[in-house]
C-alpha cells in the first residue's frame, strides 16, 4: 500500500494555527481522546484491577516497544517503554559504564541537550565520583573519542540547531577505540531515519511526544542491543523489570528479555495514548518521511530567505547534515517568536538568539511552510516584534 | 462543614461490584474522564505548546504535591510529585546515604514490598557494592535499628498482613542512632492518618494509584523534611529540577526548593486526572477516615470469622496494629479469590495463601462488608471454588 504523505487527516490541529513545534509536542492524534477515554471509563472504571490482565495493561508497554522497534530499525525485543527519557538514559548509561569499568571518560558534546549532561554529572556523583564528563563541541567529538573514553552519549540531532550527527561513522569510531555507544534519539527518531541495528550501537533512548505524537510527557523508550540484554544488571532494579514481578520474591532476578529495562508502574493511560498515536505510522515508509522533511525544510530555508534578510541561517545549509527542523539566529527573536506565535505561526525560542521552526512530514504541507514564512516576513518587515507585548519581561526571582 | 462518610457518589463504581481492592488500584472519580478528556483535547490539542504555561502544565506537579503534603501532615512545599514509586524511593535512598557517608547498613524488613528491596538492591549493586540490605522480620526491626544503620528503610503497612508499623516510636530509634529514616506509604497514605511534620521522619515516599484513586500509573510522590532539602544533590538530577529549567545552562543546579526532586517531563495526563482525584478529599477528616476504617475492618472480621471457618486471619487483631487491610490464610485462597470476584467481590490473592481485603471508607460503607462476607460465606460453604475454572494454571515459562 502507497502511503502519500502529510496524513492531515489523522490529527486535530487547530485551523488557525500553523504548527512548527512538532519536535518539542506533537499535534493530537484523532484517536487519542476517545482511546484515553475508553482506557479511563471502560479498563480502570469497570475493570478495575482486573484490567492489568484483562485489558491488556501488564503487556501493554512491550506491545509499544515493540512497534517504536520496528519505526528505528530494530527487532521485536529490543525496545523497552516507560518512565521519561531521563531515566532511560540514566539506566543505559549506568549500564555502559559498568561494561568499561576501567575507564573514566564519559563524552558528550556541548550541543547535547543539557538533561542528558545534567543526568551524567548526578551519576557521577552518586556512583563514581571518579569519573569525567567531557564536552567538546559538536565538530570536535570525533577527535575526542580516544582510548579513555568509556561511552560516547550524543543527541543525533542538536535541539537548537538541528545539526546532525552522523551515526555510523561516530559508532564505528566509538567502537574502533573500545567505547560504548549511546545515541539519544528524542530530536530525530519519527523525522529522520534511524536504523538502530544497522548502526551498531549499543544503546539508544528517546522520548515520545515529539515526533511520535504521544502527548505531554509520554511515555521514554530504551534500545538495547540484543546480544547485550542479558548481560545487564540495572541499576533501578524495579519490580516491572523482574523475571516474575507477581511472585513478590524477596530478591531481584532480572527478566530475560528487554523487559528487565522496565522499573516502576508505567503511566496506563499515557502508555495507551502513545500506542494509539503510533498507528498514524502505519504503512509509512521512514525514507519518504526523510524525503519531505528535507523538501519542507529546504522550501522553508529559502522562503524564509527571500524574505527575510534580518534573519541568518543557524542551521547546517546542507541537508545531509540536518535534523527536522531549521533555526534562524535574530537579536530580537524572543520578541519576534511571541509576535509570530500571536499570528498562528508556532515555533520556539531557545536562549540566547535562536528561533527555531521544526518540521513533522505527517502533518505539514508546502502551503504550511510558505505561509509561515509569509507571517515571519510580515512580523519582521513591519517590525510588528517591537509591540511591547511581547517583550520578555525579567522574571523576579 | 461536616463532612460524612463515605462519599460514594463522587465515584463511579460498577453497580455489580463490591470493591475490596482500592489498596492495590483505586476506584475511578466521577470528574476523572472529563478532566482528562480536557487536557487532551483542548489543553493539548488547541494550546499546543503553548499549553505549559497557559494550561499551568509546569506547576501542575508542584500543586498537586501541596495538595498531598496537606493529606499527610505536613507543610507546602515538602511534597514533590511525579515518576513512579521505584524512582521516588530510589532518590529517597540515594540522598539517604549520602547523608550517612560512614556507615554501611540499610536496615529494611522481610515484610517490605519487594520492590523497596529490588531498588535498594540495585542502587547497592551501582553505586557501593559496600552496602549491606538487612531484612530481619517485621517484629524484630527495633531491636536491630543499631549505630551500624545508615538508613531504616521501611513500609508502614505491610502489604500481605497489614501489619503497621508505628512511625513514632520507629522514627525515633532510628533518630536515637543517628539513622535516617524512609517511609514508604504506599500501603497507608490516604487510609491510616500520617503526620509527617510529627513523625520528624527525614523522607517518605508513596504512590497514588492505591487510596488516593489516581489511576492505573497515576504519578508518585516524595516528601523531604524542609531543614534538608538545600542539602540534597539529587542522585537522579533531571532537568525539571533545575534552578532554571528553560535556561539550558550546561551544568546542573538544582533547584531551591522541593522542586529539586522532579527529574524528567512529567506524565502531564495522569497528574491532571490525580488533581482531580484528590478533590474528594476536601474538607474530609482523616481521623475520621480512620474511624471508619476500623469499623469496616472489625465489622469484616467478625462477619469472616462467624460465617467462614474455614479461614484464619493472618492480620493482627488488634486493629491498632493494623493498616486498612484484612487478610485471611486459607489454603486453596487463590482459588477461592477468584470464585468471589466472579461473583462482583473483588479483593486479591498474595502467595501463598492470602486473601487480602482494602477498605476505603471513601467509598466503602458496612453493607458492603457484610454482602462481601456472605459472598465469601456461600463460595466456602459449598466449596464452589473448586470449580475447575478458578484453579490456578501452570504458567509454562
Amino acid at each position: 500500500m502507497e502511503i502519500s504523505l502529510p496524513r492531515k487527516e489523522l490529527f486535530d490541529i487547530p485551523a488557525d494555527v500553523i504548527y512548527l513545534n512538532g519536535n518539542s509536542l506533537g499535534v493530537l492524534p484523532k484517536g487519542a481522546a476517545e482511546r484515553a477515554q475508553n482506557v479511563i471509563a471502560e479498563e480502570w472504571g469497570r475493570q478495575l484491577i482486573r484490567a492489568w490482565n484483562t485489558a491488556g495493561w501488564m503487556a501493554l508497554p512491550q506491545v509499544v516497544g515493540d512497534t517504536l522497534a520496528g519505526l528505528m530499525g530494530a527487532p521485536v525485543g529490543s525496545v523497552a517503554t516507560g518512565d521519561t527519557l531521563s531515566i532511560k538514559l540514566y539506566q543505559a548509561l549506568a549500564a555502559a559504564l559498568d561494561m568499561r569499568p576501567d575507564r573514566r571518560v564519559i563524552l558528550s558534546d556541548s550541543g547535547n541537550f543539557p538533561n542528558d549532561l545534567y543526568m551524567a554529572q548526578g551519576l557521577i556523583r552518586t556512583v563514581s565520583k571518579s569519573h569525567e564528563l567531557l564536552t567538546p563541541a559538536p565538530e570536535d567529538v570525533m577527535d575526542a573519542i580516544t582510548t579513555d573514553v568509556a561511552v560516547v552519549m550524543l543527541t543525533q540531532v542538536d535541539y537548537r540547531t538541528g545539526r546532525m550527527h552522523d551515526m555510523m561513522s561516530i559508532t564505528r569510531r566509538a567502537h574502533s577505540v573500545g567505547a560504548v555507544m549511546i545515541w539519544d534519539l528524542a530530536h530525530s527518531a519519527g523525522a529522520v531515519p534511524v536504523h538502530l541495528t544497522a548502526t551498531n550501537a549499543e544503546f539508544a533512548v528517546g522520548c515520545t511526544y515529539k515526533y511520535f505524537n504521544g502527548g505531554p510527557g509520554a511515555p521514554a523508550f530504551i534500545y538495547v542491543r540484543p546480544d547485550l540484554v542479558m548481560n545487564i544488571s540495572p541499576a533501578l532494579a524495579g519490580w516491572q523489570g523482574h523475571d516474575a514481578p507477581f511472585a513478590m520474591e524477596q530478591d531481584y532476578r532480572p527478566a530475560m528479555s528487554i523487559e528487565r529495562m522496565r522499573v516502576g508502574t508505567p503511566s496506563v493511560v499515557q502508555m495507551a495514548i502513545l500506542q494509539e498515536a503510533l498507528k498514524a505510522w502505519e504503512g509509512v515508509d521512514q525514507a519518504e518521511v526523510r524525503a519531505a522533511s528535507v523538501r519542507l525544510s529546504e522550501r522553508f530555508i529559502s522562503e524564509v530567505e527571500a524574505r527575510c534578510p534580518q534573519l541568518s541561517l543557524a542551521s547546517p545549509r546542507d541537508p545531509a547534515l540536518r535534523g527536522s527542523q531549521v533555526s534562524f539566529a535574530f537579536e530580537h527573536g524572543y520578541s519576534a517568536m511571541q509576535a509570530i506565535i500571536d499570528r498562528g505561526v508556532i515555533g520556539d525560542f531557545r536562549a540566547p538568539n535562536i528561533m527555531r521552526f521544526g518540521f513533522t512530514p505527517l502533518y505539514l504541507d508546502e502551503d504550511d511552510v510558505v505561509s509561515a514564512a509569509k507571517v515571519l516576513e510580515q512580523v519582521l518587515g513591519q517590525e510588528l516584534w517591537r509591540d511591547p507585548k511581547y517583550q520578555k519581561v525579567a522574571r523576579v526571582t
